[in-house]
């Protein structure tokens, strides 16, 4: 059996798992590309529980870095970055349900070198910044483009190709009355930048308003832990994923599960806050479901619980807190 | 000469400092009040550079908590709090420009006692709260009234009474093309709890989006450095302000000037990156236009700068770091 | 009556506040002078509570930068900056008790300009330092002379006077077992670079070694919130402090009072924790002394509460919350 | 070959990577454990580099939590936990050197159930101590005993038994000049809880003080990221290490290597300082030893970097950043 007959969205889902109808959202029917998670504009799509949607995804950059010769300072128009898909409107979706994203794949999509990495004025973790805001010169801005392909995974250099490790930047659902951008990481999800969010994970996001409002965009061909200079392998993709809805399960952040654990994320700043709510949660659906007491989940999470940190860039850091479903059994 | 005649506002506004039309927003023209800043909805109203307007102001707990037995978390409907007057749109503001709020008085306004403070579960600066995680248990709810008047002051207890300093909690113009909860402070103001942002002083926007759309409420009696508790003496006022324009001036962030300093403000977490980017825009402002070098304006705020905590409490925290004019001159 | 015969010092302190033998520490008395605070060293001198101490401080240089030339990173011998006068043992400190430290007199002494600052390489509040580590390139050195006396003030350049507002930079006692750098503010005190530390406060202090051994040191002529850039008004000086012992008074961290107000300061990173640690202090004191309970004082700190920000660059930032004795009565 | 011959400990180390004499710190021969690391004792042993020691440590109770019914309130004695082995002086060792300590082995010692986790209070990463200050109420003390054994594992439960993944919680030199708490991690070591620190890898401490006094305590049965409660599964163990020297190799924190990464640790608070330190330590050593230029070495760390939290419980948090070897060739 695989492993996904058992997780929470095949077990609770509408749709129980299954796989019913396959939409498309290329860039001609995406129209305008999103750059706030919010409610006030209308869907690209409407799906019921279990749809697969098949959509093309512009890279971060929404394409406009074609060469190491494009400086993201001159060919970004600010603050338009991170152009999302969506928002797709789920049916029967309400605030106080869960939705589930089940990624079934991820494509480089377009010419190649299809990856983009940058350094950008200001921006990244090892950077003063606007918020980190100190008086040093900033460092010199370059890009670096890189072959990316399923098989061949990304050439980074002649002395180094990465596995190609794909996984969705940004995901998530509108907030309940907020409309926010695409950069920031909260607890409806957006710019997590988190590699977990990949093939063969479901992620679980709190329905905040009717018909969930779901956004994705952002897709990497790997990236190490924390974005360290803030963009990951960008690349346009192609990414397919099943959505399905649970209904009257209410969780107050973005949850995560594969074949091998659980996972909550949190997403706040200091990152010991983001590494706080994470584990916090984590033993709360240790409790919830899977029957510990708050000390023996506390206890089990020191000995046992592992950290992943996605982004330490982002308008807010984000931190996963991940618990073995062999603990769990 | 009165200081004002001096300030940028008066100097450089579009109606040069003169007070022009004045309108009123009353609890009735304003309909339904607003929980986000943003660009979304239709202005309340219109006005010119140099108009007045005095405004209704509701409590943060939209007048819900009438009584000490009303407790919070019974009688406010989250995210439902912070109501806020606005949009109010002013002719010819546009992006690159700054926006100027002359606060030119704050009353009290409604039954006695109109101040109110409370305990929220899982809110304030000394409590486990949703982004500082913990596992301890949340302190009892409580509310406490006080009779707030101009000529008597805060009657704290039978035992402290407290001078009237008021001031606007919440006052800011909308994102580009966000739409955010009127809880949190940013760059465009928001909810910044500074309590310098009070008559006499004149406070600085950036504008973001055509016509400003300013938003304004949540005036308090008085309120000490950092909101401790995260609920000052809130209450219902009338609010008279002046706005006026600027056009060509960009700036990056709030700035304020009263009679005896000038002020920048930062909203960012953890707290020093708030001072941070404070004293830098102050640094900035001081090479700017006050003829500084870098380094020396660097060593006179080391010096002579002057920081206050606005608010420890909100999504992110406000700090203004402030110079003394007579170091200008 | 004074105030400072309703002081805790002089109503608690064994000499009941009476000033009693007067002691020096010359330089040449000193010989080496200190750069832990610590309990590893013999004492410099032993005195008995009311004894009055007239010390002869080194500037933080340890008077090594003589003019604008003396850059510190050429100057300097690292780790040894910061040098402090002591330790001075107190007859009868016991663990658990508190050392009452009465500020009388503080003078810059040497030759003009007795006053320096100075940019050091990844030192400072708005640059990348050894914590806050970046890759952008340090800002370049810089040293800046000043005339400093009673009368004049500090002449910062031609433009500026500032007041002469002198407080005692390093201030404390030897922490229980170990010997901490010189730099460093904690519990104990040390480098909390606090401007109310200053001639008029009485500042107490943890008991956690026999004797106290207490360390003074880093005198500033004045400082502005936060010591940006790292270095205030450095100055070689003659302090004057008057010792007292409280015993049985068992306080968790530094307290401090003068005529207006009392003040507990914290010592931490990020700064919301110092924050945090003076608040929650200044609530257990209104409670234990002052006849509050722990929900009023909250309350009241929330509306009434003063913030200072001590120093916004050791390894620890310094934070003190203060209500005012009005308040308290 | 086996990969520690080409280890730098091998390949530059005074002895090559040759164990030579054998020695003991069985609990007698310690005598007193200590819980500062410092220069101010003197050495309990005396090796050349290339000697093995085999050492008797105490878990960081001091074995004084021998059963479930003994709270740490009742029968620790503050401030002497985390008892030490050391210090132990390495000839030859000079500040500028690089001392190398490779972990050979780690077992459990004396009576089952060897293993012990607890909550005290006001101690932990989900609960308010005495840095996040808080007003809520404290949790509830709490101990957990678990058998440990090599082949065993933990046995955490009825329902969870956890491999036996020892490491070394606590290890590193004595500052230049201070004496500082074995609670404390900073950039000499010390209570890094960083599980990697286990059989199989080296160590590398900056040498601060002659004969570099190295020390070690707190070895663990297994621990998960971050440690979260604080206390992980604490044992007395036998440990092994082997020491040697590398004259010359200045390094500006603790490094580490294993077969498959190296590793750079950073101690700081927020928690995004110590990923900060990290990062730019090893985009340092990159550049110095294999050949990155600094934007390159950015750039990988962005698309391949590893974050580890070693703890988010001490007075400095400790992460590691790796980069795997094979991207270094």
């Amino acid at each position: 059996m695989d492993w996904f007959e058992g997780s929470i969205m095949a077990r609770r889902g509408v749709a129980a798992g299954e796989a019913r109808a396959r939409h498309t959202i290329t860039e001609a029917q995406q129209g305008p590309y999103r750059y706030v998670y919010g409610p006030f504009v209308e869907p690209v799509l409407r799906i019921a529980p279990g749809d697969v949607v098949e959509v093309e995804t512009l890279d971060a950059f929404g394409g406009a870095v074609k060469t190491e010769a494009d400086l993201p300072s001159k060919v970004l128009k600010m603050p338009f970055v991170n152009p999302q898909n969506g928002p797709i409107a789920v049916e029967g979706a309400e605030p106080g349900d869960t939705l589930a994203v089940r990624i079934l794949s991820i494509d480089p999509r377009g010419p190649q070198p299809a990856g983009t990495t940058a350094l950008l004025p200001e921006f990244g973790g090892l950077v003063a910044t606007a918020q980190t805001a100190m008086l040093n010169a900033p460092l010199p801005e370059a890009v670096k483009k890189m072959e990316v392909t399923r098989e061949g995974g990304v050439k980074f250099s002649d002395r180094v190709t990465l596995p190609y490790e794909p996984f969705i930047g940004t995901l998530g659902v509108s907030p309940a009355m907020e409309a926010v951008s695409s950069l920031q990481p909260d607890y409806w999800g957006g710019n997590m930048d988190m590699p977990d969010v990949a093939p063969g994970a479901v992620v679980y996001f709190p329905v905040l308003h009717a018909d969930a409002y779901l956004y994705l965009g952002d897709c990497h061909g790997t990236q190490g832990d924390g974005e360290l200079c803030g963009v990951a392998v960008e690349m346009n993709s192609t990414t397919v994923i099943q959505v399905d809805l649970i209904k009257g399960w209410s969780i107050p952040g973005v949850r995560l599960e594969n074949e091998r654990f659980i996972m909550s994320i949190g997403s706040a700043r200091p990152m010991e806050d983001a590494a706080r709510m994470a584990y916090r949660d984590l033993i709360r659906w240790m409790v919830d479901d899977y029957g510990y007491d708050e000390t023996e989940a506390y206890f089990l999470c020191t000995q046992a619980g592992r950290v992943r940190v996605g982004n330490m860039v982002d308008p807010k850091y984000s931190l996963g807190a991940s618990m073995l479903k062999t603990y769990l059994a």
